[in-house]
């Protein structure tokens, strides 16, 4: 009855009154088919946002595989968005051609890169809960010193994404070879100096995310070992590189095969892969940390889509910013 | 013919005289047979110290084993030597009785030894360098929190240590039982923050400690194998424990396993089988590096006395202030 009257006041131009009583019956029944259908139509319609629309029809479709309305509408709406994803990934590229062209030397580049060295470790970092400032970040990057009053472990967090960092751009092998000994060995450089002992060591233990679960300790080193199976495969490597390091990203958070530091590995990998393909590396900032869990927790749910949209949108950002210093 | 002359002063009763000519030699040639006999002599019966007087006996009988004079002195202060230390070693044993009837819970003794944990740390890394004050330690190890402008791996070292003492107390299996990576588990604690990649691991290079070599690298594992061997032998075990604490110290930094943090990880060694054997950790003082140092090189030459004499009255002197603080 609810849905009735949200499609009359919909239809009828009440727009305030058909918003209202449909985030109300959502917040009620966030997994109901009809529910979710129009509140896609809504978020269509009136919001004319397409592509959240369409999440909408996927997940009623999830709950109801016919339903009627949700079928027809995904089948107008799916075409547009994935013409829509992949005209940001072409822009993405374009971009990133654009970012290939500043010359190395240039000094605007260079002072962005080397700033962007520190916020990216005060990002991925602060994202774990670390309260250093970014100015206090480049302070012990820089110096080596410490910071009174704060946290020798804080320190050793940053210092520990310092480390892996340079392993990175020093020893790993090219994307398309890389071994699980790789992963262990990032692991091992950002939990370093944190926790000597469960650094580079694979959990033994259930861990938990919020309220997603990964698999059984007993099968981690199976999942890791058919992840990097995957992740040197040729088809794999066709993949576009900005939905590669999102779904490397996620593949390695959904395994989770760390008791801690998952996150920072799995930024560390998509980094990886990112750079070799000639971005820069992509920072998630810790402003974005409500949209970087809800998409995470979007592909928990089936669909993987709206965090590879995000870290395109973080890619993008970082991009930008990059091709504006020079 | 100086040594004639320090001679003639010496029995003439001229001992400036007799002291200033035997010091000039001796610092001209420390290893001469004559000179090494004629300072015993006068550290014997000019300055009435038989000990010291003796170890100049045996280094001129090195160089000359058929030397008629220090033949003699030897024969005679010998016996006289090793009551000396015998009666050491008799003496640290009662006071160890007089410490082991202190009731636990009495509060003088609670607190000395909670005070003697941060001295301990504090001592031991500033042994190797560390700039901290007693108290500045003692803060990082109640609070964790860092102090400003110092650097952030001194605080590492210092947590470095903590662990280890923990590790010890807790985990490692009883003296007679102590197996190589017993040996690889402190070495990982006490090395873990500063430096996870080398932490527990044996040395692939050569390392050099002063004017002292230790062996080449490709033996260190045999000869680690043999010094466990040894340290778990029953006769080892019949050994006094400040003389076997002390032989392990040595042998272990003989044997350098390390690339760094050689000397904590004796120290804590030599400091497990104390406590096991109901001595309180002895702590050496940053004070007396000079001889620690001084008599570590004695070993190297051959007599391995003095160091021992060295870490006795060193645990004597923790037996001390522990027994006056009840
Ligand atoms: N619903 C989810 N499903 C899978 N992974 C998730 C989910 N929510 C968060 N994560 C990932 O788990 C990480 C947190 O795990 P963990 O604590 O092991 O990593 P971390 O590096 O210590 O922390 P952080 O990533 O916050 O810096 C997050 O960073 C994120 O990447
Ligand atoms: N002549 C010597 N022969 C054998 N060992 C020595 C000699 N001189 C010093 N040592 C030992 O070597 C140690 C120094 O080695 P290393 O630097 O590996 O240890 P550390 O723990 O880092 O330093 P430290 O012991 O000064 O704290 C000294 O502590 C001492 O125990
Ligand atoms: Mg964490
Ligand atoms: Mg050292």
């Amino acid at each position: 009855a609810a849905l009735q009257a949200a499609k009359r006041s919909r239809e009828g131009g009440n727009i305030r009154r058909a918003e209202a009583i449909i985030e109300h019956a959502y917040a009620l029944a966030p997994h109901h088919p009809d529910v979710l259908t129009e509140y896609g139509i809504f978020i269509e319609t009136i919001r004319n946002n397409v592509v959240e629309a369409e999440g909408y029809y996927q997940k009623a479709l999830k709950g109801d595989p016919m339903h009627q309305e949700a079928l027809i509408r995904r089948a107008k709406t799916l075409p547009l968005v994935e013409e829509i994803d992949n005209n940001m990934l072409k822009s993405i590229r374009h971009k990133r051609e654009l970012f290939l062209k500043i010359p190395r030397w240039n000094s605007g580049l260079k002072r962005a890169m080397r700033e962007s060295y520190f916020q990216h470790i005060y990002h991925t970092v602060a994202l774990e809960g670390n309260t250093f400032t970014l100015g206090q970040t480049r302070s012990v990057l820089e110096s080596r010193l410490a910071v009174g009053g704060k946290s020798i472990m804080e320190h050793n967090e940053i210092l520990g994404m310092d480390a892996a960092l340079r392993y990175l751009n020093k020893t790993l092998a090219a994307v398309g070879d890389i071994k699980m000994e790789d992963i262990l060995s990032i692991h091992k450089r950002v939990l370093g100096f944190v926790d000597p002992d469960s650094a580079g060591v694979i959990r033994r233990t259930q861990v938990f995310v919020g309220s997603f679960t990964p698999v059984a300790p007993e099968y981690v080193n199976s999942e890791l070992l058919e992840f990097v199976e995957w992740l040197n495969d040729e088809e794999t490597l066709r993949i576009d590189p900005v939905e590669l390091a999102a779904l490397a990203h996620y593949k390695l958070v959904f395994i989770h095969p760390f008791v801690d530091g998952n996150g920072r590995t799995a930024r560390l990998l998509m980094n990886f892969i990112l750079m070799q393909a000639g971005f820069p590396p992509v920072i998630i900032p810790v402003g974005e940390r409500g949209r970087y869990y809800a998409t995470l927790k979007d592909a928990n749910d089936g669909d993987l889509r709206p965090f590879i949209r995000f870290i395109a949108q973080m890619t993008d950002d970082c991009l930008q910013s990059f091709i504006l210093s020079s």
